[in-house]
């Protein structure tokens, strides 16, 4: 059976080269198990259980934890929400306020699934999320770990991988034709011509609905099922949409970082007889649908996300839904594969499920629900899912708690906050960090003070973590330039903050092997908090919105309240109205600061957060309030990744990604 | 060995229903055989030669057919241009000239390989088209073929299959974003600061010129390797591309009818600095890189094509190449799986190979070389391939002569020729053919002088072929109202025309079964035709391009002439002074008439073909002569086929799909 196949310690790394080399030449250089042998050998899988994409990649059934829940019975594996019950520990990775360089998260998260496992004979998975193609033509930086802990092969890892995002994005741009189309229809043709064209008869002279039909009739509140029964008004109410062509607020995406379509006008040929529209494309991982798949739980519920989606007002105010479209089967024939959670391996075999990738920004930053169910199911109980919640824990582990938790019911046993010596520093005072330039001295020279100085944003994390009732192990992502003072000093502030540990950790340069002691920490606060009695989330659904935007102003963020402009007191006004106002909410801050301002270091309060706008995310499931502007598509420097990306043409291998 | 395993004739269908169920009846109910078990029993393949994606499809290595050819030796198989020396016999379907409603070729080259394989004991493999996306949610029409004789399954052929139109599409964005930020970067800084970023200094002070900038050095007649010793005029010649932003022609690419793309205005928000720009989405199989990749022969030389497509004329009217833009290395690397051919089955299990999807109007709309010449190894000495040339003959089958054989150096046995009386009557004198309306009653009563009348357009795609050296067979592709003198009439008329045969074919209906007649007859054909001896192109490539395309528009069209407009005659002009006169042409024509109007049925002459336009697909390898307008994306009807499209939550099935 599947526990007895798990095969602990095998892979270990043999050997690591001190400095250490850049990731591709580590990645390179490394023989992937086949992932048939980590599926059935390791994880115990059957045939029916998975799917090969490759020789190194697997889709795993959505339906996994369910069904490996049922092989264990009650006393073995199974999606319950309590480690106590059947399945394995649940491990958040989060992180301090990041400088732009990154603190170390991904890698972290792939280090400690490696010492788990090959270490310390843990079972354990990583769930990750799958990046976006356009950073990696773009600035450069791989999602799939650094240094010993990766994610291999890390050019499919940080390419197509199993085509999840190409699903979304031919997704999103079916229904945004879909709307363009509809709106030039109907401002075309007669209610006559529209309902002739909607419901064609059949040669016999008969004709029906389509079942999707149903639910936009339903919606009308017209319960008659022979189309032949409507009354003209009903029909017209049926075939007219009524979308306002100046407020649609579905954008196209594509995944490449291309700055020219931020703002476009769409339909200036002549066939579309001068209709044309201002609009724009976002980066396909800012999209609804890809928010969509990471809330998902199955099939089913990701069908009602689908057709829920609001593509923006009727004229009348009212939403207009993916399931007025007609559209939402379609969607749902895109998105049957990528709902399930791609199987990948760590450099030392560790399994690791890539699935999801929503902008941590404007949308929940976490990786899928699925296969974190499924991770938990596959390790049984004493095992170890270690899950990464985007940008800091302000940001990403929040979401974690009051969105991604709230709705999978899973509880996290402890999480693990990613520091480093250089963003305390910068915390602390130091001079900013900008990607691409060096590093000032006082962030490559010992300044335990200016470390010290910058322990108040990394306290801070630990008390908002602690305040959900989650334990707190702090990870000190060493770097070659740290002194042990520099350590020292975060380990004491961190544990007199109330940390259950704070442990270096050289898994980087090391490997599994660098973060023993950090998997000793997690093993024991795990251990400690089986039941996760003390978890709880940040607020009330029932609250109304304004309230559950100023708790997390105020809790999380340590703002003195929050300053609503008149265009997001409309929205909140028009949303409640809808029916919208028991969504959780999914803040849209900067990751640089816990205030809206990324200048504020360190742990800033008693500020006013701005609020300059909500938005619907009605099929992912929560409202997005605005805390300044994003760009929902970055652009491609002077001189891009690209310039050293290549393809052997003997052995077909990927070279210069990094 | 393999052709011990190649496991004939066991996969026939076990019964047919009549009247013919749905396409997608049929193939639901259908169970496939394990992919692995067709690679592996059925095609002798080991495990390296190939790569599952899920359970039924496989991408096949890329460089397959040498190394087949050489486990064979020289007396087995080998990708060799002549099936005397080891390789199968290679076997063209095309097409008269169609209907709307289009003739059934795909099903006929699926109906006549499993015929080949299933019922006279032949070695058989079909190579196709992969199918858009874009119809397949829009108009109705999946491109599986149809009846009993499809690819299954279905819906993975019909939606993502394994990728390979993703990774196209978001190629041609790469480049376009590639353009467009450079264009930006350009107008916005000084050659020193463009040198600074494109060079940048590393740490010890020293820079480097990466791999891909050699070819642009190279074509600027720069033969110096340390940037450092570039005089200032060559650095700005370096760094700056200049292009002529009003005269780009690379235009970006979705996978979905989505008309409002058709022409827009780019770069409209205010982080563009108001650098706006009038351009347009296309189809992605209407793409440039789509063509690369039918007409490539290795990674290597697809990486010389895909550097050196033009994305338009600098201001001094050069061409400006991707390898000057620096974005080959990344384009070939989001390409490397798209390249191997993926492996299905039909419904009697033969190996069907789907690989590449150009238009066939504005490309060369025939599959891939790869496919070809894989399927050619695969089936060995005595086998068959049968590949697919879309529209009718004087496009689909012109092309596949002029532009894919001459390439592979590949010729063909023997042609198919499918014919139905309903296109016949057509050219005959019936009324229009329009889709989604009723047929005239004159298409669904005997008409034999209407079949008979309609004949003149049949011969002369006999005669065009048999022009080639091609024995030709019809396929006469048997409707239910059909009768037996309208039959007997093309099949008289076909054979004093000097086809080798002229069968008729029930294989919608029956399966295989109803092609036997049909593979026996191309067997009889290409066992006549072992050497291929009277092959020839159509003209010399060496011809200038105006009377290259003078020679289609005669001997094919049968024009008295052509007519070029002035701009046609300044692009000839332009395109022989950057030295690509040589090229081989690829007509965009109307596949509804033999000449530029599409309501000349039957066999007009003496036309002058007008051409209001060439463009250049410098990567592909031919010159793009317009004669008229295409819509290079198709826009979504008011009643689309996904109000009918639907995943059954329960089993994950795929419903309504046509």
């Amino acid at each position: 059976m599947a526990d007895e196949g798990f095969d602990f310690g095998r892979y270990r790394l043999r050997e690591t080269t001190t400095p250490t080399p850049s990731d591709i030449e580590i990645a390179s250089a490394a023989t992937p198990l086949g992932i048939k042998t980590v599926a059935e050998t390791m994880l115990g899988l059957s045939e029916d259980d998975y799917e090969l994409y490759g020789r190194y990649k697997a889709k795993l059934s959505e339906k996994l934890s369910m069904s490996l829940g049922a092989r264990a019975g009650a006393g073995g594996r199974g999606p319950t929400c309590d480690a106590t019950a059947g399945h394995g520990y649940y491990v958040v990775t989060a992180g301090i306020t990041p400088t732009p360089l990154g603190e170390g998260k991904s890698t972290t998260t792939i280090g400690l699934v490696q010492a788990l496992q090959a270490h310390t004979n843990a079972r354990a998975v990583a769930c990750i999320r799958q990046p976006s193609m356009g950073p990696t033509f773009g600035i450069k930086g791989g999602a799939a770990g650094g240094g010993y802990s990766q994610v291999i092969p890390m050019e499919e890892m940080n390419l197509h991988l199993t085509g999840d995002i190409h699903a979304i994005g031919v997704a999103t741009n079916l229904v945004a034709a879909a709307i363009d189309a509809r709106v030039f229809h109907e401002e075309t043709q007669s209610d006559e011509a529209l309902w002739k064209r909607l419901i064609p008869k059949k040669k016999d002279g008969s004709s029906a609905f389509s079942a999707i039909m149903f639910k936009r009739l339903k919606r009308l509140g017209i319960d008659k099922t022979n189309p032949d029964d409507l009354t003209e008004e009903e029909r017209s109410k049926f075939v007219r949409l009524d979308i306002d062509r100046e407020r649609i607020t579905w954008r196209r995406v594509v995944d490449m970082n291309d700055r020219f379509l931020r703002e476009i006008t769409v339909g200036e040929s002549p066939t579309e007889k001068g209709k044309t529209r201002k609009t724009g494309f976002d980066i396909t991982v800012a999209s609804e649908i890809m928010a969509v798949l990471a809330m998902t739980t199955s099939l089913a519920d990701m069908e009602h996300r689908l057709g829920a989606m609001v593509v923006g007002p009727d004229r009348q105010g009212g939403p207009v839904t993916c399931d007025d479209l007609g559209v939402t089967g379609a969607v749902m024939a895109l998105m049957k594969d990528a709902i399930k959670p791609t199987l990948m391996q760590t450099l030392e075999a560790t399994p690791v499920l890539v699935h999801a990738g929503p902008f941590a920004n404007i949308a929940s930053g976490n990786s899928s629900i699925i296969a974190d169910q499924i991770g938990l199911s596959m390790v049984g109980k004493g095992g170890f899912v270690v899950t990464e919640a985007g940008f800091g824990a302000d940001i990403g582990l929040e979401k974690f708690v009051n969105l991604k938790c709230r709705k999978s019911g899973l509880k996290p046993n402890c999480a693990v906050i990613v520091a480093t010596v250089r963003a305390l520093k910068c915390h602390g005072g130091g001079p900013p960090v900008t990607a691409g330039k060096p590093l000032d001295h006082s962030y490559t020279n010992e300044n335990v003070d200016m470390v010290r100085d910058g322990m108040c944003n990394l306290v801070r994390h630990i008390e908002n973590t602690k305040a959900f009732g989650i334990p707190v192990v702090v990870a000190i992502n060493a770097f070659p330039t740290d002194t042990p003072a520099e350590h020292e000093v975060i380990r004491e502030l961190s544990i007199a903050a109330g940390a259950e540990d704070a442990v270096l950790c050289t898994h980087h340069a090391k490997g599994g092997a660098g973060a023993v002691e950090l998997a000793n920490a997690v093993k024991a606060a795990c251990e400690k908090n089986e039941d996760c009695k003390d978890f709880k989330f940040g607020y009330d659904t029932n609250l109304d919105i304004a309230s559950k935007i100023e708790a997390v102003a105020k809790n999380i963020y340590k703002a003195s309240g929050i300053e609503l402009s008149e265009k997001a007191q409309e929205k909140i006004a028009l949303y409640t109205k809808q029916g919208f106002g028991d969504l959780p909410i999914c803040m849209a801050k900067t990751q640089y600061s816990f205030s809206h301002d990324q200048n504020l270091k360190g742990a800033p309060s008693g500020f006013t957060l701005p609020i300059g706008d909500v938005r619907l995310s009605a099929g992912a499931g929560f409202l997005v309030p605005l805390v300044g502007a994003f760009p929902t598509i970055p652009g491609l420097p002077t001189r891009p990744a690209y310039y050293e990306i290549a393809v052997d043409a003997e052995s077909g291998n990927v070279l210069g990604l990094s």
